[in-house]
């Protein structure tokens, strides 16, 4: 019998790897046989938690099997998940996004809630099971938290995110602020990577009305710095539009420091965008104030326009 | 403000009227303004848990207005909900089936666990939030586990639901064997109903693949005496695919004593129901031994032989 997968979303990041760590752990501690998996390579963000804590990263797999039995965290739309999700048996889903293009056979378990990130609703399924959480993966888990609501500021983040923060940080032994800004800084250097890595650090799909919409998001201190390289970004958003059969490309490059976010899009129809936002683009860009949140503040907005 | 709209599926059997009941009573209790309403009348077996219990059958609701926040128990699949699903805030839902069919726009509450019945979920969601249950909510709870698993018979029932099943007889007062056999019973007064409404008393539709498959269920102490209305059924089932567009329509009559299942099935492809069940229709009938669970030993041998 081969072990269970456990796996967040393609483009991994620190909620994907952190939460498929934690609850893989958990089953186990609970008489599964499973192992936490990644759908890609950890990001600089990701790679800076597991160096930290001494965790060696989940092994990237490709594709499951037909008929294998998998667990899902971070993710349940199959577009982002792995390639052969759909030839799978799907055991488990936890999850805080909204449900979309996924569908099982046979009954499951799901656990999704509205609330910052996978990992604080893992927290407290280790709370209700009883199972006591290792230094190592509460620190997996803080990360993912700090990743997800960026240290706190995003809207998306609620007061339940907040708390399990404190308590995954006592469990870790980390200080929130001092270990939470290096974490995220250690995401930001930007300056090395070509246009192309740059646009699938953080990227998803998302079927709109008839549209294929490929959103992708960058993390930075310093959006001019990656402004600068607009005509670059712009040529491998074409490329991908191209050969990956995208409608239309949308690039939010968010200044973790500011709390805003500047868009650069390209592709059809773009009035959708402009409709989402409330916003004129000129020169295919926008400033959108107070903006950080693909989740809640971009994709539903466009979800809506395109509706 | 409004209310909340708390509700089970269309042809509401016991468990969807039982934990729209029971659901919608914890959220109140946890601060939520919610009412629980059905999108049908309770049949006979539901009715009698509803006068044993002393509790008024919910509101009959037809659609919740675009844009209201809802509640779903007992189901998720958007063609077994309510008619303006896809327009409504979909805040929650609570269930035990497979997913499919399903959307939203935004992050949810979504608790699914492959046990036998709603209301087993429900009460663990009872525990976890430290809500005690009043004796009415109790019965209707354990009336719906009766229900779903055929008072334990069903391969779909779970340890967790005969747990379950205890702790609610002994909230409710009642004696789990003689007061379960008597509410199954008073569901299969068939005589005196036509064949039309007896194809509806607990039926649901399910895409698979491009035909839109109808599955009745019907449960009986006497096999023959539904049988010798085969032929009344069968025009009833024409007449049904004809004005609701089914192509293939499948009555299961079980008998709860014997736990076995004779189908009727009317429409095409019947060959894929013969290689679903492994079996050959006779005058458009099999029997099935053992078969009692549409969710288990139906829906998911169909959904195979159709893909």
């Amino acid at each position: 019998m081969s072990k269970i997968l456990v796996f967040g979303h393609q483009n991994p990041d620190t909620d994907a790897i952190g939460a498929a760590i934690a609850f893989a752990h958990l089953q186990n501690e609970l008489g599964k046989d499973t192992e936490a998996v990644a759908l890609g390579t950890p990001s600089e963000e990701t790679q800076y938690a597991l160096d930290y804590f001494n965790v060696v990263a989940p092994r990237v797999v490709e594709a499951a099997g037909a008929g294998a039995d998998v667990m899902l965290v971070d993710h349940n739309e199959f577009q982002q998940s792995i390639s052969d999700i759909a030839d799978t048996n799907i055991l488990s889903v936890v999850d805080h996004h909204r449900i979309a293009n996924f569908e099982t056979a046979n009954p499951l378990y799901y656990r999704a809630e509205p609330v910052g990130c996978t990992s604080t609703i893992v927290l407290k399924m280790y709370k209700e099971a009883g199972v006591s959480i290792p230094k190592e993966v509460a620190g997996m888990m803080v990360s993912a938290i700090i990743s997800d609501t960026l240290l706190f500021k995003s809207p998306t983040c609620t007061p339940e995110d907040i708390q399990a923060a404190k308590e995954l940080a006592e469990l870790s032994e980390i200080d929130l602020d001092s270990y939470g800004l290096d974490m995220l800084k250690a995401g930001t250097k930007l300056s090395d990577k070509s246009a192309e890595v740059l646009l699938d650090l953080d990227a998803k799909s998302f079927p709109m009305n008839d549209k294929n919409v490929r959103i992708a998001q960058i993390n930075t201190v310093d959006l001019d710095e990656v402004m600068s390289r607009q005509t670059e970004l712009e040529t491998a958003m074409e490329i991908a539009c191209k050969t990956e059969g995208y409608d239309l490309f949308i690039l939010v490059v968010t200044n973790i420091l500011d709390s805003d976010s500047e868009l650069l899009v390209f592709g059809e129809p773009k009035e959708k965008v402009e409709e989402a936002f409330g916003t004129k683009l000129v020169n295919n860009r926008a400033l959108l104030k107070g903006v950080v949140s693909r989740k809640k503040q971009v994709v539903p907005q466009l979800t809506e326009a395109f509706a």
